[in-house]
């Protein structure tokens, strides 16, 4: 199944056959304390800053969340939307708990977004599938509920067919479905990335839409995280996963040095782009 | 299937529940200058240091190789051996291509060592495998054979078969075959891991044994090599690999975040004595 974001006639495919897809994670201000201040200022040019270097490092689509306490998002969000997409030319992912900024969001985001995020809540299916649909965009369905994030494979395979099930049901083509199977700190539960990589493998095999991970919480409290990270991510793509939200800057590498493993960057062009890129800005 | 090494009361045991691994490959003047003079000269205090230096970065095993032109390895590999076992208590794995060295090694060599190696050659099978059966030790096969290595996953799942029923027929355990699948850069052919990949799987699949793996050979030739091994070496354990051998150096941190995310390293004990090894000796 092939999940297709769109931006001014810019395709990006999410897709089993590759390559894999960088959502660029750097616009949010969630314990980033000098891109918050910047946001409460209407200082925009950091947030021009992080998209353009976002994708310099190899990002396909950029996450945009505006949460910040006592702000209203509902205001800011479309507000950096826009600030983002009249900066650069690459498809969105509009990140917000809030309904209200969400469909304000949706409304002056360009091309076809990816939505960031919809779970099993009842709230959430009752309220965010719709927004998807009538803006025909793309959405992300986290596996967790009103009773939170399982601890099983099994389950979290369930919510995730809840998703897709009422996804399907309100008119959401399945391929706008991509399931993200949650990771939790492996510094908290030792089995937290073995029950995510089996959630991959099961969603994959049982559904076959496209996964998304936001996969540096697996090393979360520990140290060297970013060597977890990396090991994480390969045996994440080798699980099934397709896409992921990340920070390029620190991941690109290992990300496009697993597609060149899997026979899927010919001549290594792609890598060697990516290194020479990165020599440059040494 | 669990392949165990041993050396004066301390057993290694390579198998699928983990934890990997790790053979330390410096000890081998091939393409490793201060090495080779080193043995030339007889100075055998760079030897011991090696042999410390790997143990210390979490090597399980350490591969001794005395192979340098025009030096008499049938006398030189088993003095080297002889002086690494004085030295350090750990099972070795004695490297060679040389009937005559490995028969000489094999004879000073303590414990139960690893023979490096076998493969599908009729010359190799009729005299590298009584060696080892003979000396009670295990064994690498790698899957190449007189007409080289195949390009396909299911010829060299073929040669891995011929070599684990000719070690059987004539009384080694099949528990002490270790098949490598080899590797070659993916700098020169696109496939190439992924043909390593199919192999691993087949292999664990099929017959059930451990698998080395090579790893760094992968990236030979191209910039970037730790981020292309290190993404190598997750999707490699991800399709089953079982035992590395590679510069501990360089590769444990992934090798241990592996385990760590494979849920066999309980309170993240030995990942994070790793990193706090690596932080001293900054």
């Amino acid at each position: 199944m092939t999940t297709t974001l769109e931006r001014d006639g810019l395709e990006i495919q999410i897709t089993p056959d590759g390559p894999i897809v960088m959502i660029g994670e750097k616009i949010n201000p969630t314990g980033h304390k000098k891109l918050s201040e910047a946001l409460k200022n209407r200082n925009f040019d950091y947030v021009r800053t992080l998209a353009e270097r976002q994708l310099e490092a190899g990002a396909h689509v950029l996450d945009v969340n505006a949460s910040i306490p006592d702000v209203d998002e509902t205001r800011l969000l479309p507000e950096v939307v826009k600030i983002v997409a009249d900066h650069v030319q690459a498809p969105l992912c509009i990140d917000s708990n809030s309904f209200d900024a969400l469909e304000a969001a949706l409304k002056v985001c360009p091309g076809k977004p990816l939505v960031n995020s919809v779970n099993g809540e009842q709230n959430k299916l009752q309220r965010v599938l719709p927004l998807v649909r009538d803006r025909g965009a793309a959405v992300i369905g986290l596996t967790m509920d009103d009773s939170g994030i399982p601890t099983t494979a099994e389950k979290r395979l369930e919510i995730a067919e809840l998703i897709l099930n009422r996804a399907v049901k309100i008119g959401i083509p399945p391929e706008d479905v991509v399931i993200d199977p949650l990771v939790l700190t492996v510094g908290a539960d030792q089995q937290a990335a073995v029950t995510t990589l089996a959630t991959i493998r099961l969603v994959r095999e049982k559904l076959g839409v496209n996964i998304n991970l936001g996969a540096s919480n697996v090393s979360f409290g520990l140290p060297d995280r970013q060597t977890i990270n990396q090991a994480f991510l390969a045996l994440s793509f080798s699980a099934g996963a397709t896409c992921v939200i990340t920070d390029p800057g620190k991941l690109a590498g290992t990300i496009l040095a697993s597609d060149l493993l899997f026979g899927r960057d010919p001549y290594g062009k792609r890598f060697l782009a990516h290194v020479r890129r990165t020599l440059k800005a040494k």
